[in-house]
């Protein structure tokens, strides 16, 4: 390893470089990945009186009020996918390395390896959708409805310098089965507007589209059939970049036709419902593609489906919605939130489950997915396929709005469920307040006691103010000999003795409808 | 990459390796390890036809099945950690390489490290205790609550072959502050309590110790004292070899005396409670070493809570039980069952978070502690202490056992929560089903609905039987006419026209009392 003088010595080397770049005024791009570096090496010395060395720059911890509000928005997610009748899986955080060979394009560089340290050669997992598909290979399962929450992996450098993390949750719920044409794939959508509406974050809309509906306007407008994906991927970079923009690096980049660019152009500026749907089915170019209108026969049938579902409110047909990953053979969508609000940093909303999938993604999107058809049948000894269709949603940026909402909130995020603490005034009572204690925690409540044998009162009751426990269980030499324990109310400070043998009764009661 | 043929010479080669050793009776342990080399090499080849490629030799997936008995051990564990008042938090996968460096002795090697790729270097952690101590060391928190249900990580090669996971569950709960004697130590034990009699284990029994009666005892036996640990190390074998064996390792291998290991061997047969503490606190020798003295105190003391616990039923001092593990200082616990029952793959026994810790187990063990007091320092610039506490329920051989008692049992172990299921007898009614599940599903009701068009009665109602959904709404021509649903029993057959209006509270009042 190498030592302080020599870290010293590469820090500062480092920041000339990153002076360099800024005076030149480089690309944002490398600028944020030299200084990347720089962080790393700083990170690698400590901070100036070693007290950072164990701090990992790369992932967070969570402390529990993040838990708290962590486990509320899973709570709700969680609900939301049982009440569609999904079951749950759990895969290990790694997977054979070539599992994960030839799924991500050019985003595989962004893939953890472990080290070699003998036996089979592993990477740490970089989305859930990929070890969902060799799950259902392996097993042979032709039908599912699944749902993982579990973290994933990505070894994104230059994203660190705006506080963008390699370890994040994913949300992932997947309908895999030969069905009839898109009653999973409105149920996704159907899910998507239930979690979101029900998190409270805002108004939202869901931007839908069809990865044949792209190809066949990319083959009617005069893509060459090599260029599809990477005219889709410039596409897809409709939502942060201006059309002006788009269409440079169409023709200038990608060396596409004026005339193609343009035509495409006029379609990707479309949006509506139904209605478009049947519009591009009479048009006549688009109905000269195949592909196209198989698309448009399913985004038609869709929407009736989702009218039933009654979620069109927030749903629009939108031509420019592209999504990056290759896997994707049939709808795809992606949610965003449309109100202002308190502007979550970028980082949050470029790694959800969402857009975090190709690494480029309007700063809003909170869910994304689609159909993936071809997927699991690459896990197939003999590539037998299993049509799936799924949701991720964007849960770290979830968490970071609402943490936001917390904090400019009054009111207190509670840490424990505790209902109530056991005090008493006086000095050795300890014994008693453990006994007392054990009782309740015997009936199932919530109780909390000071670990001092003479606590305070004050800081006994300090310490309820500060955690939200509602009640406090006093116990004294008078209140032992009439056989109760006086119940205080830490909201209003009232105080009644309760009989000893009611009192799990009383508190149950009086926590129900705290 | 090694290509196929060269993978199959070494499999060859492997396969008489051990053979070999088979065939002069080489010891278990050296066996283990190179069958699991040749395993390991297998893998690599993939399955005979290569529909095995993909599959992880060393961690395993988990089924719906099994994630519902896992998530009912969760929850039982994670309600009584919320009884006792506790957060939780939670920490990456991954720390700083230097972060476990040099806290778990020997079994370092067994520490995954992920490959080099530029930046910080990391491991994935070994357990959640070191985590801990570095988080509330980096945060200068000097006093907690918490608990932290995740995976940890551990190359064990040679279990293996005994199908024993390098991914597994630790579920642990911790006190970390400086309070007044044995308060906290005996709550860590009452939770244990609690847990093992909620899951319905069966018998089980706490053996308490601590560190310093073990120093103590060593000392005043003459064992010197640079020989502490791996003396220590020894009679942490007494739950899996005979005292024979035991002394004769000492003796022989260790090079003790053999007076010292026959005074040993009095002290470590001696099992009690409170009685015991008390007689060694007037034993000649042992009231000779402070420290033996000290921990004696502390036991009478832990005894005098336990027993306003109601715990002592199942609480034994047992001065053979040592523990593994460096960073202990004061009071150890180990919980093993102990009634016969089916007993499940020593795998899952050896990895639980009691005695996974140390390698080294009894069979039995589900739950395993201990006091730390100078862990935290350890990461502290300043070294300050904070005093710890904590425990460790096994929840990998609780889950292995109550895998085994479903299977045995006739009842079925529903994976989703479905509480209805909206079919049809008549074609044309896709939409109608639809509608009414939505209108379901936005009442909070959890359904499901077939994703075809003209689905079969009978495997609508297949489905119900197939996966316990209690109640199946069924819509005809004649219900839509009436403004009515047929509700079904699906146990009983029973139907009954309920008004539309009022089905959903119909549902939610017969799944209630279900």
């Amino acid at each position: 390893m190498a030592d302080k003088a020599q870290i010293q010595e590469a820090i500062k080397t480092q920041g000339e470089v990153v002076r360099k770049l800024k005076t030149e005024k480089a690309s944002k791009d490398q600028i944020d990945e030299e200084v990347a570096k720089l962080l790393q090496l700083k990170a690698q010395l400590g901070g100036d009186d070693g007290k950072h060395q164990f701090v990992l720059k790369t992932a967070k911890d969570y402390n529990p009020k993040q838990m708290a509000i962590r486990e509320k928005v899973f709570s709700t997610i969680v609900n939301c996918f049982k009440r569609h009748g999904a079951e749950t899986i759990d895969t290990p955080v790694f997977e054979l390395k070539e599992t994960l060979t030839g799924k991500y394009g050019e985003d595989s560089k962004l893939i953890y390896d472990l080290k070699d340290q003998g036996g089979e050669l592993l990477s740490l997992r970089y989305d859930l959708t990929v070890p969902f598909a060799r799950y259902l290979a392996m097993n042979k399962i032709t039908n599912i409805k699944r749902y993982h929450i579990a973290k994933v992996y990505r070894r994104d450098n230059p994203a660190m310098t705006r506080g963008r993390y390699r370890e994040f949750y994913q949300c992932d719920f997947d309908i895999a089965g030969q069905y009839d044409p898109m009653i999973p794939d409105a149920e996704c959508l159907k899910i998507v507007h239930e979690i979101l509406s029900e998190l409270d974050l805002g108004d939202f809309r869901i931007k839908v589209n069809d990865r044949r509906i792209l190809d066949g306007m990319f083959a009617v407008c005069g893509v060459p059939d090599d260029k599809f994906r990477t005219i889709c991927s410039t596409v897809d970079k409709l939502d942060k970049m201006s059309w002006e923009d788009v269409r440079c690096e169409m023709v200038k980049e990608k060396g596409l036709s004026e005339e193609a660019a343009d035509q495409i152009g006029e379609y990707v500026s479309m949006q509506g419902g139904q209605d478009l749907a049947e519009r591009l089915l009479q048009d006549p170019k688009m109905s000269q593609s195949k592909q196209a209108v198989a698309g448009l026969t399913d985004m038609k049938q869709l929407f009736s489906f989702l009218q039933l579902f009654q979620v069109t409110d927030k749903v629009v047909f939108d031509l420019s919605l592209a999504r990056g990953l290759d896997y994707y053979t049939g709808v795809i969508y992606e949610a965003i939130l449309t109100q202002t609000g308190p502007i979550p940093p970028p980082a949050a909303a470029e790694q959800n489950g969402a857009g975090g999938d190709e690494g480029s993604v309007s700063v809003g999107s909170v869910a994304g997915g689609g159909r993936y058809d071809g997927l699991v049948g690459m896990f197939d000894p003999k590539g037998r396929k299993v049509p799936c269709v799924g949701v991720s949603i964007g849960i770290e940026r979830v968490f970071s709005i609402l943490e936001q909402k917390a904090e400019a909130s009054a009111e207190k995020v509670r840490t424990t469920e505790s209902q109530v603490m056991v005090v008493s005034a006086q000095k050795n009572l300890l014994e008693e307040r453990l006994k007392l204690t054990a009782e309740l925690w015997n009936a199932g409540i919530k109780a909390e006691v000071m670990y001092k044998k003479n606590p305070k009162l004050l800081s006994q009751l300090q310490h309820c103010e500060d955690s939200g426990i509602p009640l406090v269980a006093i116990l004294g030499e008078q209140e032992l000999k009439d056989g109760v324990v006086k119940l205080r109310t830490v909201a209003s400070r009232d105080e009644v003795d309760v009989p000893r043998a009611e009192l799990v009764e009383e508190i149950k009661k009086r926590t129900s409808l705290v």
